[in-house]
């Protein structure tokens, strides 16, 4: 399955794992990495560190590309930076800030730069500036989020651009991934379908709530502030909404959020944490290893793209 | 193209011209039906004269399948109802309410009954209550949307129900129709796409405003009370959201609103009025006639589905 990204990255499958704070460390990453598509070790709330570590044990578990994703608002974003830059994994994801200062710098380490963008606009700026990809992720997303869908953004960002674009954000099976692929999408990034892979080291309690979990069973956060997060509906979520609805203060809002993140992902405390999580959970049925996902969702997308010409008939 | 909704509505095209409040009329719906696809005629808003006088119009206009959208909220959506089973139409989507209770006079009137449903346990329940087929849209349309997303929906919905699915919600080229087709759907509705048909009688200040508008251009009304509306961020979208913020009563945001709807497409005062539109505006380039739209969306479809095998060499 040849598309620009896997050419870019020498991977098997255009298949990322999305960057999760807290919960994506290098064995979820390398072994994504290994079933071919490419894993991401996320450096959102860690120390300089910590990336170091996982980015040296990820090449220590596998020889296969992989990335890491930095998010640009975090205080420590320089240091974590100078690492990345030293440690040189294949690519990185830049969420959550203006990533073109930083494309100088990583080029010269020689890692590829995969900005996140929100709309249409900025996939321009991003192209025009040296970005070697891009990733657009729809607001169905788990964690944090814009305020344009997956289809929105496939619709208009796609046909923008030439460099190739990855696709997250309520892709949780074969057909997703297909339907991204014959809008023109090199890849596709998945991140709540590997919250339950066997590799993923969240917290049980969290595996365990998300497969209970369906399709009505997330909320979005801080909306009203424009910095919108997806997370379970559960008691952390719904005293949240309660608080911005009768106009608590951001800093109040924000002290409440703060720490519910590793509350959930690290101690399993799915009531008063925050579980991060896209809308697309009905098709998250068992833990199972990451090559098992992984092998399903292309065996699907094969027998889907294969198929379609039929439906032309 | 044939799928199960094809040859369930015995059209060419799997392809609905999406019901619109003050908008489709007959003329709409029957040049969509003459393109192959089928129009609905929208009751929303309006009286059941006007319904009937619609419905008798496009049957003058075309003999070729045809529905209506009716908004199962509106006060006066008993006689509307009424008109409908006597006026005959080939089917009814049904929203914004329970329309399960319908079902029988409409299956004793002829007439092949297909809800908008908001989630996956609701279309589990009109499946098994007799429902002909149904629609799922994505919270990127515009008008009156859920929470779910057109990817989310599609990838929880589709795999649940056996009758024919219809994908809304921010489509508005071939390759969106095509993704929704790969992932299993019978066919796709496409609304916003369609206020810039010649044939459409909305004011011409609203398709200005539409092909100058662009992806970042929507807001929803609404989401604090839980009754989203999409619509162009405009002087009257912008004073409703700050009002919404600051915690007035839902009765003063309801008279806020009353008549803006009417004033935008109608009176095409698009600065007062609440101009309803989908985030997908990017792909809407120039007016042209309804037939034009549907034989490129196809086009583009059929050259994707063929060409998709080569993405699995």
């Amino acid at each position: 399955m040849d598309t620009k990204l896997t050419k870019l990255l020498n991977i098997t499958y255009p298949l990322f794992q999305g960057g999760m704070a807290w919960i994506s460390d290098a064995r979820l990453a390398a072994a994504v990495s290994i079933a071919g598509g490419a894993g991401i070790i996320a450096a959102g709330g860690r120390d300089a560190n910590y990336v170091r570590e996982q980015i040296r044990l990820a090449k220590q578990l596998t020889n296969k590309p992989f990335g890491v994703n930095v998010q640009l608002m975090a205080d420590n974003k320089d240091e974590i930076i100078e690492v990345i830059c030293e440690e040189k994994p294949t690519f990185v994801t830049l969420g959550a800030g203006n990533p073109i200062p930083y494309f100088e710098k990583f080029s010269k380490a020689g890692i590829l730069k995969i900005p996140v963008v929100p709309n249409a606009k900025l996939a321009k700026r991003v192209e025009d500036s040296g970005a070697d990809a891009l990733v657009i992720e729809g607001m169905e997303a788990g964690g944090h989020i814009g305020v344009l869908t997956t289809m929105a953004l496939m619709t208009q960002v796609i046909p923008l651009v030439t460099i190739p674009v990855i696709v997250g954000g309520g892709i949780a099976d074969g057909r997703g991934m297909a339907a991204a692929l014959v809008m023109g999408a090199a890849g596709v990034q998945l991140g709540t379908r590997f919250l339950v892979a066997e590799e993923c080291g969240v917290h049980p309690h969290v595996k365990a709530a998300l497969l209970a979990a369906g399709d009505t069973d997330t909320v979005v956060t801080g909306l009203v502030g424009g910095h919108g997060v997806r997370c379970l509906k559960n008691t952390f979520s719904e005293k949240y909404l309660v608080m911005e609805r009768i106009g608590v203060s951001q800093g109040e809002l924000d002290k409440l959020a703060t720490g519910t993140n590793r509350l959930a992902a690290i101690e399993g405390d799915v009531v008063n944490g925050a579980v991060l999580a896209g809308q697309s959970l009905l098709p998250l049925k068992q833990v199972e290893p990451a090559n098992v996902i992984v092998e399903r969702i292309i065996s699907e997308v094969k027998q889907i793209l294969l198929d379609a010409p039929g439906m032309v008939k």
